[in-house]
Formats: structure tokens, C-alpha cells, sequence
């Protein structure tokens, strides 16, 4: 049997990988970045998210966000507050979005064009395994950890922080109650990811916001 | 392919399922009480499950301990100062343990026999979703949930709470900080499983041990 699942898991991934290269294409063509935010569930891809709308919509640029859950729309509800168009996608068991979703829930988008959008972020199902093989044609693909998790979260994960473009820490207002070792957090990122852009953030106090949006909006000149 | 993937995780399941018999089988055998804990990354399973085995060594108990990860044996190491048996199984990229894993472990574990044992404890890849759907034979599956993550996970996890025997809520030194509504997570933990048992604890201050430990003698004690 085990022959057999890898076989079909190889045809599931090709498949995918042909579905995100179509996505990658129609995002390049309307020149819009997308981003795919992945983490543990809880380690605040919502609230960060909630944030950097509010912060590229106060910019004056257009962003919008799809957000991947089992069950619920709470997250899309809550980040619809921040007057950006939002779509949640619920999974209903699966442990990971994957392409043939995010081109369903793009093309049935009422009112938002790709091509009208300067941001699409999509935040994936919180999960440090799955999401990882799953290619979303993202232009960059950004890994949250909060201070919360442990600093050793990279070396048992590794395979979803070396697909990371960019690391996003959270929670740095509860590092001091946490007794959370920056300097290991760090060394541990960069081992599996040598050399990745890694952002300190607290949607909280609002702390690295500024380097973080500033990272985005040069990421996306340079489209 | 939708056909085929659901069919072949039906035969993943099913043939895990008979494994899984097995081994509850060959617990209740040695009398062992078998426990799977269950959480996100970082909700601290393994500090749990650390101040778990001192506190039943110290009350004469015998206990031992399987660790799953995608790789590193941090929590193995970590766990045998407790002075009990503990067995790392790195799953290489798979996202949770299987009845398998478990049973291969078993077999080749110098020095251990089931019978041997009070309680086992199988502390499973963290991860929200997947190792739902296996079932290792255990007697009692317990899921974590810390404070740092939100009270809206049983609802957006639901197949996880909905599957789990008790509870228990970790971190609760860091409910303050993390402004924590502790009714909303005890109801959003009751809407998915009425009536489950829940624990509030935290490994920092050792509150609620032991209420948890009272209840792993009765359950170990009703066998």
C-alpha cells in the first residue's frame, strides 16, 4: 500500500504544481503579490493580517485576503473590519488549502479583479506540516511563529521553514512573561533557512510593523 | 483522482484501525493505560507530560513515554531527566503518528515491556488536524490547548476536541498577559464535546497537576 500512496501523493502534488503554475501566470499578469501566510494554529496570522490591511489600505493601496479555516468564517468576519474584501474558504477536514481551491474561490470572487489589487494575501490553515507541499503560486510565502511555541519549532518543522520566504515572530509583547531566547529563535531560522529576512512583530503593540509593511510594499515595486 | 484519494485514505484508515485494535488488545493485556496527547505545535505537550512523569515516579508509578516529531529527539532528551523510559519517533515529514509507528516501537524497545507498565503516554506530532483521524489504540486521547492561542479553536478544530476523552488547558500562567476569557474557551471546548473533563494547568507554577494526576490514577485504577 505504501508504494501506492506515494505514487498517488506524487499525482496529487503534480497536479497541484500545474494548477499553481496557472495561478502563478494570472498573479504575474495582473501584477498583483500574494503572499501565503503559514504557522501553528494560534500563532496570530489574523492579527497580523488584520494589521498590515489596515496599514497598505491607510497607504492607500489595495489588498485582499482569502482565509483558510476546517469550519468557521470567524476570521474572515474579523478582517473584514479592516474594509478590505475577504473570502473565507472553509476546508472541512482538509489540513491545507491547495491551488485548485484558491482558483475556485478567485474566480467566484463577486467584485474583486485580480487585476484591481495591488495585495492578495492568503492566510492558509493553521498546521506547521501540510501546507508546505502544497504550492499556492504564492510570490512569497511567509512562516509566523510566536514567541509562545518555543524557540526549537524551526528544527522540528523543518520542511515548512525552508520553504519560507520570510519569518514573521509574534507576540514579542509576551516574550519577557514567556522567557522567550530571541538569540535561539533567530540562530534556529537561520540554520534551516540560511540568510531569510525574519521580522520581530506584536500586533498588540504594533511593534516591527513598520519594517514588515515596508518589506511588503518594496516586494511588491519589485513586480 | 478525488475518487481514488478517498478510497485509499478509506484503506489507510481501515488497515489502521485493525492495527490500532491490536494494540488496544495487547494494552489491556499488560494493563497498561495508554494515553495519546494531542495538540497545536508549541502548547507544550512535552512540558506536560514532563512534570506528568515526575509526579507519578514519585508516587511510585511506572510510566513510560513515546515522543513523535518530524525530526530531533529535543523532546526524548528532555523527557528522560524525569528518569522514565521515553522513545523518540521521528516521522521524517509525515504529519502524525500511525498505529504502526507505534506498534514497530513497541517491539524494539530494550528494557520495556508492556506489562511492565502503569501508563504509557504517546505524545503525537503537534498538529491540529491530522492525527485525528488515527487512532493508536490508546484508552485515553487527551487534547492540549494553551492560552496563547485563542478561545476559537475547538470550534475551528472541531474534529480534534470532538475526538478527545478530556482536556487540558495549558499556560495558564500566561492567562493574564494573553488577556484569556476563560469562560469562552470552557464554552467553546463544551459546544464540540458536552460535558468533557477539562484541566486548567500550567508546567510554569505546576497548578492543576494535581487534579490531572488524581484523574490519571482513577482512570488507571478503573481498568
Amino acid at each position: 500500500m505504501t508504494t501506492r500512496i506515494v505514487e498517488l501523493r506524487r499525482g496529487i502534488l503534480k497536479k497541484n504544481d500545474e494548477l499553481a503554475a496557472g495561478l502563478r501566470a494570472s498573479y504575474a499578469a495582473a501584477g498583483v503579490l500574494v503572499l501565503n501566510l503559514v504557522s501553528s494554529p494560534g500563532t496570530g496570522k489574523t492579527a497580523l493580517l488584520e494589521l498590515t490591511l489596515k496599514e497598505l489600505r491607510a497607504r492607500g493601496a489595495r489588498a485582499a485576503a482569502l482565509v483558510g479555516d476546517l469550519e468557521t468564517d470567524n476570521d474572515a468576519r474579523r478582517l473584514r473590519t479592516s474594509g478590505a474584501p475577504v473570502r473565507q474558504i472553509n476546508t472541512h477536514g482538509i489540513c491545507h488549502l491547495d491551488a485548485e481551491m484558491i482558483g475556485k474561490h478567485l474566480d467566484g470572487w463577486e467584485g474583486v479583479a485580480l487585476g484591481r489589487l495591488d495585495y492578495l494575501f492568503i492566510e492558509n490553515v493553521g498546521n506547521l506540516v501540510c501546507p508546505s507541499s502544497y504550492d499556492l503560486g504564492e510570490g512569497i510565502r511567509v512562516v509566523l511563529l510566536s514567541v509562545t511555541e518555543g524557540e526549537d519549532k524551526p528544527l522540528k518543522y523543518p520542511t515548512m521553514f525552508n520553504s519560507a520566504d520570510a519569518a514573521v515572530i509574534t507576540k514579542m509583547d509576551l516574550a519577557g512573561p514567556c522567557g522567550f531566547d530571541r538569540e535561539l529563535a533567530l540562530k534556529n531560522i537561520n540554520e534551516i533557512r540560511p540568510g531569510i529576512r525574519i521580522f520581530e512583530t506584536s500586533a498588540k503593540t504594533g511593534a516591527g510593523m513598520k519594517e514588515w509593511v515596508k518589506y511588503l510594499a518594496a516586494a511588491r515595486g519589485r513586480r
